[in-house]
């Protein structure tokens, strides 16, 4: 009888980073798809839009006006899901039905002032101001004593439910540290406690030996879809150095960031020839005043699109239930990924 | 100051069940929508459509021809994620890189002939038809040694990734146990060995007497917001009485089982006068040869819509890289649900 061919057949991949598994099903890449179709985002956008709340000198839902920024521009969100000024208490009745206030802050990060861009349009100096900021936010909130996790993120495009196109991103920063980071620091610590190197370095040097899930490289970074990749897509870029947060990078390092952030959305909008949509976040150690050195900074992409800019991958049913489950394998999207130009279609002259 | 006050004030609730937090950000339900609407899904559909392969009599892409069923019919999955014949095998480095074979078997229940309707549309008999074959499939996949977790569910609408309106359902059946029962395991486990109670008995219990997340009633079921819900409409159907699995239910547990699946489905239909979409599941012992007295059968409702029947809760960002998110209240979604008719809205005449 055959023997067991992980591009054949039905396996289960251990995501060693949060200490869970995925189900993957190769052959299932065959099957038919008659259901819903995504409306692929409506392209043609002005430089500057009178009606966009995020755009220089406009005024927002709560009647702020806002600078006539020139680069990036940060603000406390007007509808956050965190506010400061929380009174401390909760409930715990046996254990069954437990709450505990939360506080923290929302912030909103406009990446550039340019109402039509996004992130792959924008060159490696304007996309390392967003770094920068990224750096300052995560260390003055960080600093607090009353925050001790610091999430940076972007949602990008309507299916990820964002609701507006101007390019932007988002940071909650709150008292407790949430579940998928405190997963991560488990997994991390553990491996740290065993080994005296970070999980993620050991991790990069098996990629970087077999090459097969590596999509691109620069000196301090590389980008790779991992072992365990959740969505069809998915990738994560990790830093070379062990290093626990951004605001332990050198200049030239936040430069290889930058780089390694423009050349990745590249290859995804040149993967359908859209702006492809994803959400992204920086994971960093807890900013609960220890040291962490088990924490190596990485960035995950998690993009739902599965076979074209309108068949999406649906996390339903079995996922939400059991486990997640992809179709096609990682080491083949890495291939997809390769393959792509790292010249935007936009930028050719059709 | 004010005092602390779960209806204004962000708060983190812990899921007992699972052993996670969800945050909560009850202020945050004023916040405007300009993102993406969805479509609601088209209404009118034949009782009997001659390009559905699930329809009775119609051939499936295999070449399989349906038989001309009455009440339901099971068969295997076409491209099922899972499949029984599969090579063991897998890989190990260094703990990073962990991959394991897997198998298993992917069946799909039509739950009636009838192409135009759906579970809120069916008869009690008609849903306890569905209910005996649940029954049934559980007992049969369960008791080979080859199957350790079974799990039946149905993904509603095309917003919940479902390709084929025909009324029906799912179970992937496999030889380890997922994440989600793997996570329930341990803290019904950790509460029966403390106790001497299942976990969902005791909880069942502070929720009759509070009643503001109940739901609807009967006999052996109680409908109820779990405290610790993540979707805004998420709900969870308990049995009064602690089984393990639907296999040990009494005929007249298993009509009260369906009449609870039908009236919780026409009060969501009625919320936005729409096919209300949703993913739904049973979670049960594993099928491991053990006991499990720990386990306690209940039924999970995952339905997607927010605010409106084109506005939905999106899990992006901050969801998939820290904690679930939610904005209203379960207690608020709760009441919203009991204010509902248990009259379909389409059994009404205009
Ligand atoms: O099996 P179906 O209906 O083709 O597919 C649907 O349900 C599956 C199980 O929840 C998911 O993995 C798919 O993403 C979804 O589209
Ligand atoms: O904050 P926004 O952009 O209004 O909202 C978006 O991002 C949030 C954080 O990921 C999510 O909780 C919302 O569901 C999503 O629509």
């Amino acid at each position: 009888s055959a023997s067991f061919d992980s591009t054949e057949h039905p396996h289960r991949r251990f995501n060693a980073l949060a200490g869970e598994w995925v189900l993957v099903s190769p052959h299932r890449s065959k099957r038919p798809w008659q259901g819903q179709q995504e409306e692929p985002e409506q392209e043609h956008r002005p430089a500057y839009d009178p009606t966009c709340y995020l755009c220089p000198g406009n005024s927002r839902v709560g009647g702020e006006v806002n600078p006539k920024y020139t680069d990036t521009f940060v603000f406390n969100n007007d509808f956050g899901a965190l506010t400061p000024d929380v009174p401390t208490g909760g409930l715990n009745e046996g254990g069954l039905l437990r709450a505990e206030a939360e506080s923290g802050v929302c912030r909103v990060i406009c990446f550039s002032p340019r109402h039509d861009l996004t992130l792959p349009q924008m060159t490696v100096p304007a996309i390392r101001k967003v770094v920068d900021l990224w750096v300052e936010e995560f260390a003055t909130l960080g600093a607090r004593p009353d925050i001790n996790y610091v999430q940076i993120f972007e949602n990008k495009g309507p299916m990820m439910g964002c609701s507006n196109p101007h390019p932007h991103g988002q940071i909650w920063a709150q008292r407790t540290v949430p579940g998928e980071p405190a997963k991560e620091t488990v997994q991390q610590l553990a491996y740290f406690q065993e080994h005296g190197r970070t999980l993620l370095a050991d991790y990069l040097k098996i990629e970087l030996e077999k090459k097969e899930r590596v999509v691109l490289e620069n000196e301090h970074f590389v980008v790779l879809v991992p072992f365990w990749a959740v969505w069809p897509f998915e990738t994560i870029i990790i830093s070379r150095r062990a290093v626990q947060d951004i605001t332990q990078l050198t200049p030239a390092e936040r430069d290889s960031l930058a780089d390694a952030v423009r050349r990745l959305t590249i290859r995804y909008d040149n993967l359908f020839n859209i702006s492809f949509p994803y959400s992204a976040g920086l994971h960093q150690r807890p900013t609960d005043g220890q040291e962490h050195p088990e924490w190596h900074l990485h960035m995950h992409f998690f993009p739902p699109l599965l076979r074209s800019a309108t068949v999406r991958k649906f996390m339903v049913g079995y996922e939400m239930l059991g486990d997640p489950q992809r179709d096609v394998t990682p080491e083949f999207s890495a291939g997809r990924l390769r393959e792509q130009s790292e010249v935007h279609y936009k930028a050719v002259p059709a």
